[in-house]
This record gives structure tokens, C-alpha cells and sequence, in this order.
């Protein structure tokens, strides 16, 4: 991981890019974590196709618009969203402040590790939660708590810091793509200041491109300097319909290129794969207990409340011909610790 | 007008930036329609030494940011706003569908051309006109509304298409921020799906990078295929303490570079001012009657309810440092169809 970090950041960036524009086009081995096979090839064709100028499927470059959704697209979101595990650990260290939370769910449920009492708060306790870790103080005391957080705080199973826990053939077909002058947009359900920290030195998106939920903000004056202050009150919620709006509202584009992996994704799909000339939608597969983990409805997986991946979903993608990324088949590995392909 | 349109269009601008990215900077030539004098240099300056990676005040490329408001600082908006002129010509053109409207303020204002009752029905009445007038269709027909608009109405004074009565030095310095790797976005109170059709060709700046005030939107399946309709309803207002809140929410980043005309500009420039740092705050100021209008408060200029600009903001700005730009003494074009300079 810390070879793609220190690629990808800063001034890199720029460089890279500017480097790109006069050489020629990367090769396939770009995407060598990807297996050979029918998803990978659909991958190379679209991107041949549409950044060649004497095909039929040609997009000029101001067109190429990439989105992809983050959690379970881009990284690990189970045994549950890596904001929700922020939210619990942010909840516990403010305990002390709030003695009332002993007594009170879905606190009380937190400090006792009562994942159960936790469930039963439902979306409104879940809600309850964010706002109690997520508001309160400005958007730049928020940045240092978040960087903070994923500086130190490990994931459950692998040990890792949640920034390792990226799909390494997913940040290739981002690099893959942006070195055929492809912009690529994050477009989650995730707060949209919990992943601006990370998303330019993990995936190489910068926090222009990275459009997700909010909480609505406050412009105060603070001893002359003025803050923006995070309020305890949604602004926007990117999930489901609401992808499509948020990319209407943050880019005023249609997207060519869109990834997904649950329900929540499927919207994006349908509004990517509804504009003219050639598109290119996939949804990643959760299907292999082994090297990650295994939900979804195909082949009696169970489901999952973190990344719902239903029947009709997969029923959908078939018929529209979007391209299944089985974890288990089309990938050689899957983090950057996993030992290399041959 | 033709000229920088084709300049900025389509491929040439990738072509350009990557050209850009390895000649040589811009001369000062580039903002060939500004007078010699302090403002120019202070642009100058400012470019040169945050532009210079052995200066003390180099900014890395990823933060080059540099935001306008668009009305009064990119564009005429006097004897109205532009997309006020947009709102009543559709009111005029939807009439003949509302018979009601007839008789009931303010359309009743908007088709006997009553600007005196128009102006008593006051912000209530102006927002019942926007959401007749750019609601209840889709985003894709909306936008044929507005480009077939533009393409049509003319402007009172100048008997112009509105997007000629862009400021030539405006534009001038738009090009030549990017020129130096900057990113140029727009942050107006106008409407972003009014404007996002024509900042390509006019300013060379795409839709991704245009904020501003918006209605609702929702995502409806209309014969199988995904539309978003624009529903009567407030989604974010672009202006005043909402321009830092909309800069926030849509690059993430603090601007370096920033230019308004008016109070609703204040809280953005000074919230560009306050980060570390070089910083480059500018205010249009209007005193040229003869090739454009005169309004705002120093000189005993007449004040105006479409770009106000108080002697309050005009105390800050010489407080705070920021640059006024006099259209009188500092542009010797003000629009491309003005003579040339010598």
C-alpha cells in the first residue's frame, strides 16, 4: 500500500497526469491483479472503444466521467461500514462528557458492546449516533479527528489500518482509467468529510471529486477568523435516488463509466447506463469468504445489512448487461498484502 | 466573442492544458485588456510567487483553487440578472397555459411589464417566478430551455446575446490562472443548471466546476428509462455565508484566489482570506456608466438591487487587502466587441 500512497500523492499527481498526455496509453498489465476472463476483457474493450478516435464509440475527453461507489467498491465494508466502527470508537471517547449516555440507547448500547440493543435502535438510533460523533465542532477540527482515527485505528480481522483495506484491482481500473483521461468521481452513501481525508493518497481522487452524504454546515465568525461549523442536521443523503442527484448536482454530466456493489448502487447504474453511446457499469461480488468475505443472493450467500445485494439487483444487472466482478474469479489478489500473481 | 469560444471548446481544452504543462508560462501579454497599474502587478505578483517552487509562497498545484462569482463579476447584470430576464420571458411564453396568471400577482406584474409592482412582490414573489419558471420538467429539457434562450434573447442596452457581455479582462484572467495550473470554478447565487450550459464555450470552465443556487431534484422512471424532474422546491441558496458552505461542500479545499463584486461575495473572499499563505481577493467595481453601468457606494454612485455593493464591503476590502478592480481605470476593453486596446 505504501508504494501506491507515495505514487499517487501530491505533486505526483500532476505530474503523472501531465507525463500521460504525451505518452503513449498504458498497456493491460495496468490491471494485473485482474484474472484474464471475460470481466477484464469487457474492461479493455470499452476503454479501447471509447479513447480511440476513429471508433463509432469515441467520448471526447471532457465526457470521460467515472463514478464509483466506496464501501464495498472500493474498500472492505463489513463486519460493518468503516464510518459506523469511526462512530462507535468517536461515541466511546466522548462518553466521559456525556454521563446521561450510560443510561440512554443507543449509547448505552455502544458502551456495553451490545450489538443487538444497537440493531434494534434502528436507522433513527443509527442516525442518533452519527450526529452525537459527526457534528458539533468545524469542518477543520473534524478533518484532524478523522485523520486521527485512521491513523490509528485497526479493522477487526485483517489488522490493518482501514486505508490498506482497499481493493488493489479497483484502485488499478482507477489508474487504468485516469491514464486514458478518464476523471473518476467517488459517489457514496458515506459522509463526504470522512472520505475527503484519505481519497487523494488511497485512490488518487482528490476531495473535488469525491461526492457523498452531508450533514449541513454553518458559516460563523469565531474571534474574527470565521469557521464553518457542522450542525447536527442532514443536508444530503447519497444513496439510492439520491446518486443520481448527487451527481447531477456535482458534476451537471452523465457518467460513462459507473461501479457499484449493492442496492444502493443500483440507481447510479441505471442513470450511467441511460445516456447515449457506449457505457460501462459493473457491480463487485462479494463471494469469497477466504480472502475477504461472502453476502449477496446468488449461490445461497447470506445477506447482510452493510452492502444488501438483492436478487432483483442481480436480476437487473443480467438483463442490463451489467458486468458481474466476482472477487472469488476476476481478481488475482485483492489487497496489496496479499502475495503477488504470477 | 467567436474567437475565445472556439479557443476554449471541446478537446482544445485538454489540448491546451497539456500544452501548457510543458512550454513556457504565459507572459503578462495574456491579460492584454488590463491597464498597466497596482492591480494588474498585484495579479502578477501574486501568480508569479505562488507559482514559484522556490518561493517562500509556492502553492502546490492541487490547491490552486480560485473561485468567481459570476453576476457583476464575469457577466453584466444590470439592467437584471440574466436568469431573472430568462425568468420572465418563460413566465411570458408559459402564460397562455395559466389564464390565472392574468389576474394574480406577481405574474400579473410580469405580463403588463410592471416592474413597480413587480419589485413590491418582493423575494417571495421572485422565488413564486423562478419555481413557475424552472420547475416541472426535467433536468435534460431544462437545459434546452436555457441553451435555446441564450441562443435567442438580446440585451436591452447592448442589443447582445448575454453570453458577448462577458468582460474581456475576466476571461483574460480565467486563462490565465489556468494557464499557471490554476482551477477556475464559478460560485454565483445564480442557478448551476441556468449557467452550466455555457460556461464551456463562454468562460472555459465545465459544468463539474460551476456552483451555485438549486432547486430539488428527483429521480422518476418515465417509460422505462431515468429522468430527473426539478421539483418547486429550495435545494441550496449559493449566496452570502452559503458561498464558503457551497465551496466546502463541493471542492473541499480553501480557495487561494477569489473575486466578487457585491456583499453577497463578502463571506467568500473572506473565507479564502483567512487560510495560510498568499491570497488573492478581488471585488469588480462598477463605475463606468458610459461602456457599462455605475453602482455601489463610493463616489456617490447610485446603489442597486442587483449587485449590492455597500460601503461596509468597501471598508473591508481596503482593511482586509483586497484588490479593487475599477472597470473605468483598470480595463482598457470591457467586451470583446469593444475597440481593441493600442
Amino acid at each position: 500500500m505504501k508504494h501506491f500512497r507515495a505514487y499517487f500523492t501530491g505533486l505526483f499527481v500532476g505530474l503523472v497526469a501531465s507525463l500521460v498526455s504525451v505518452a503513449p496509453a498504458y498497456s493491460a498489465d495496468s490491471l494485473a491483479s485482474w484474472n484474464d476472463g471475460p470481466t477484464k476483457q469487457a474492461i479493455l474493450d470499452f476503454v479501447k472503444k471509447t479513447t480511440d478516435p476513429k471508433s463509432g464509440d469515441f467520448v471526447p475527453v471532457e465526457d470521460r466521467i467515472a463514478t464509483f461507489d466506496n464501501d464495498g467498491t472500493l474498500w472492505v465494508e463489513h463486519p460493518m461500514y468503516t464510518q459506523l466502527a469511526f462512530a462507535l470508537d468517536r461515541v466511546k471517547k466522548l462518553a466521559p462528557e456525556h454521563p446521561e449516555w450510560k443510561t440512554t440507547q443507543p449509547f448505552k448500547a455502544v458502551l456495553d458492546n451490545d450489538m443487538k440493543a444497537l440493531g434494534a435502535a434502528g436507522e433513527k438510533g443509527l442516525l442518533e449516533l452519527v450526529m452525537a460523533s459527526h457534528a458539533g465542532m468545524s469542518t477543520a477540527e473534524f478533518e484532524t479527528i478523522v485523520k486521527d482515527w485512521l491513523a490509528t485505528a485497526r479493522h477487526p480481522r485483517f489488522n490493518k489500518p482501514y486505508t490498506e483495506l482497499t481493493y488493489l484491482p479497483m484502485v488499478e481500473l482507477l489508474e487504468y482509467l485516469r491514464a486514458h483521461d478518464f476523471k473518476t468521481y467517488i459517489v457514496s452513501g458515506g459522509g463526504i468529510e470522512f472520505m475527503r481525508p484519505m481519497t487523494q493518497s488511497v485512490y488518487g481522487i482528490p476531495p473535488e471529486q469525491v461526492i457523498g452524504s452531508s450533514i449541513k454546515t454553518q458559516y460563523v465568525m469565531k474571534d474574527g477568523k470565521p469557521e464553518l461549523m457542522r450542525l447536527a442536521e442532514i443536508n444530503f443523503i447519497d444513496d439510492k435516488t439520491g446518486k443520481p442527484v448527487g451527481i447531477n448536482m456535482y458534476i451537471g454530466k452523465r457518467p460513462v463509466v459507473s461501479f457499484g456493489n449493492s442496492d444502493g448502487d443500483r440507481q447510479m447504474l441505471e442513470w450511467t447506463g441511460a445516456g447515449e453511446g457506449a457505457r460501462l457499469m459493473g457491480l463487485v461480488y462479494h463471494d469469497d469468504a477466504d480472502r475477504e468475505y461472502a453476502y449477496g443472493p446468488a449461490g445461497g450467500l447470506p445477506n447482510s445489512p452493510f452492502g444488501t445485494f438483492s436478487q432483483s439487483t442481480m436480476d437487473e444487472a443480467k438483463k442490463s448487461g451489467w458486468q458481474i466482478v466476482s472477487m472469488k474469479n476476476d481478481w488475482a489478489r485483492i489487497f496489496s498484502f496479499d502475495a503477488p500473481a504470477k
